[in-house]
């Protein structure tokens, strides 16, 4: 049925797969009926889990990929050497138009390096920003580019800003999503040599709403909608979020248990603590899009569960509808 | 009495001016009898202040200065131009070497700028790093640059990963201190430019002890005793220690007043929450030094009250009995 929105999903990726995965694929196809879902791994292992579930009538292909890329495997020759991996033959599919989007739990540096030279960028796009959605205190922010590319130049991240707007206005529904680069003071002067280049550049961009430099510290309370950034700086912002999420959490736990008068206070507050700690876990939002690319690539976390890879699966549903890249190929190219 | 230890403290500096550096100045020298400190500010006040305190003998001395340098001003074109301002007239109190330290919660740029211009670096030393010390849940770790060099060289790093070595083991008692590059992956082949060419220098010293990468998300857990990083990416592991942890402490406060339920336990764990959550925030640790000077410079929190102004000051007494300055120039230089 040509009229799907076709996902090849790499059923191999991820700490949690097959089994999680498969799980994850047959929720979304009940879910929606406008998705078909490509399960692209060994045969066997992959059929195996499907035989538990009823799975709707042509919403589920099995695609066989006997190889699989280890996360700690270097990227490049990964690629390059495993041509039977799910990773290589999700995107393939992608690449030769059979489906529209991969969603991979898989190894990091493998879908990233994939993207680029597999599935490929869109022609004049530099660069293929990693752009995940993260938590903030008054809804959530897209922060573009968190490890795909290292040492960018300013032209790449006023790419990534404008696509950022383009995501965060048509994916998420934010009109007018404000813009801000990271900087390391609210002024325009400051910055390193990167951020002082750019500022000017996204400044004259009269195409998104560019509202000068975030600090880190107001990005959590929600100081910008798409959140500009070079990737090593991206990806310490995101490690943060967890690092710091965590610590606190657990310091939290401690100090609600140091007392028995705090051990039951601890009792009574729990049910409500752990429905609005969930608005700031990193893992509800689903997977993060890799930007500019023919086709759209979802890397989800390698800890992803069943809901995780559905939302991933549903996200491509949205991305395909709104036309993500024709306006990017309008916008920006 | 030359033997104490001389600390030029900015009375002017910071938020809470000069009311709460002067009453954290007179508990310093109650406090020890090993320190005098100079009040640098506008004599009036600072004597208006001082005069609500019974101060121990010889152990406080205004050095009157009218000007004030305020925190929006250019940081270059504030010390060439206020001579007469308490950091200009505090720094040179070290410079001459009537001073061992100075203290001040003004403006950073002031202090940073004014610290290499005035203060001078230590002969060898290729660039000044501020380091302030933050909480893990393990203890505590050094944070080195947080924001004095953006845009640093390899070498540069080098400098900061020994002289941070030398402060967690002389100043915070860390026997032979774990020292991590903050970098994106725990692999040595990953990481931006600057880590790379950096990764092989800090594993060819034999004085320190290179444990790799560390991880964002490590940080907070105690990934490293010395976190060595390029001053924007320190910066913004400072800013987001701040903002992830005051969102997640407001969505917590949100949790627990959600129902009925948890507002009655909220009651109960309040007490335990509030002492566990203060190991957790940056304030406590009093002031952030700035290295490899000629003389110590001492900056904290713009918002420091008379707490943290005191534990600055006392902090000056251990680096200086502890000789930081000579081990740096010894080992390093």
């Amino acid at each position: 049925m040509s009229e799907y929105i076709n996902v090849a999903v790499d059923a191999m990726g991820g700490d949690n797969a097959p089994a999680e995965v498969v799980k994850g694929a047959v929720e979304a196809v009940t879910e929606s009926n406008k998705v078909k879902v490509f399960l692209v791994g060994r045969e066997a292992d992959v059929k195996a889990q499907l035989g538990r579930y009823d799975v709707p009538a042509g919403q589920i292909e099995i695609v066989d990929a006997p190889e699989v890329i280890e996360t700690a495997e270097p990227p490049v020759e990964a690629i390059r050497s495993k041509k039977d991996s799910s990773i290589v033959k999700g995107m393939k599919l992608v690449k030769e138009g059979t489906c529209d989007a991969f969603v991979s739990a898989g190894s990091t540096g493998a879908v990233l390096v994939g993207g680029q030279i597999l599935v490929g960028r869109i022609k004049g796009i530099q660069r293929a920003p990693l752009a995940p959605v993260i938590p903030t205190t008054s809804g959530v922010a897209l922060l573009i580019d968190c490890g795909a590319n290292v040492d960018a130049r300013p032209s790449h991240l006023v790419q990534f800003a404008r696509m950022g707007s383009i995501y965060m206005e048509h994916i998420m529904g934010v009109k007018n999503p404000r813009v801000g680069i990271v900087n390391i003071g609210a002024e325009e002067e400051k910055g390193n040599a990167l951020v002082k280049e750019t500022f000017p550049l996204l400044k004259a961009c009269d195409d998104i709403n560019f509202i000068g430099s975030v600090e880190a510290r107001d990005i959590p309370s929600g100081g910008a909608d798409v959140v500009v950034c070079e990737a090593f700086v991206g990806n310490v912002i995101l490690k943060m979020y967890e690092g710091v999420g965590g610590a606190l959490i657990q310091e939290v736990k401690k100090g609600m248990l140091s007392t028995l008068r705090s051990k039951i206070g601890a009792l009574l507050v729990k049910p409500a603590l752990k429905e609005t700690l969930k608005a700031f876990d990193l893992e509800q939002y689903g997977g993060a899009p890799l930007l500019g690319l023919n086709g759209l690539v979802v890397k989800t976390h390698g800890s992803s569960k069943a809901v995780e890879v559905k939302n991933s699966i549903l996200q491509c549903i949205a991305f395909k509808e709104q036309k993500i890249n024709d306006r990017i190929r309008e916008q920006i190219v």
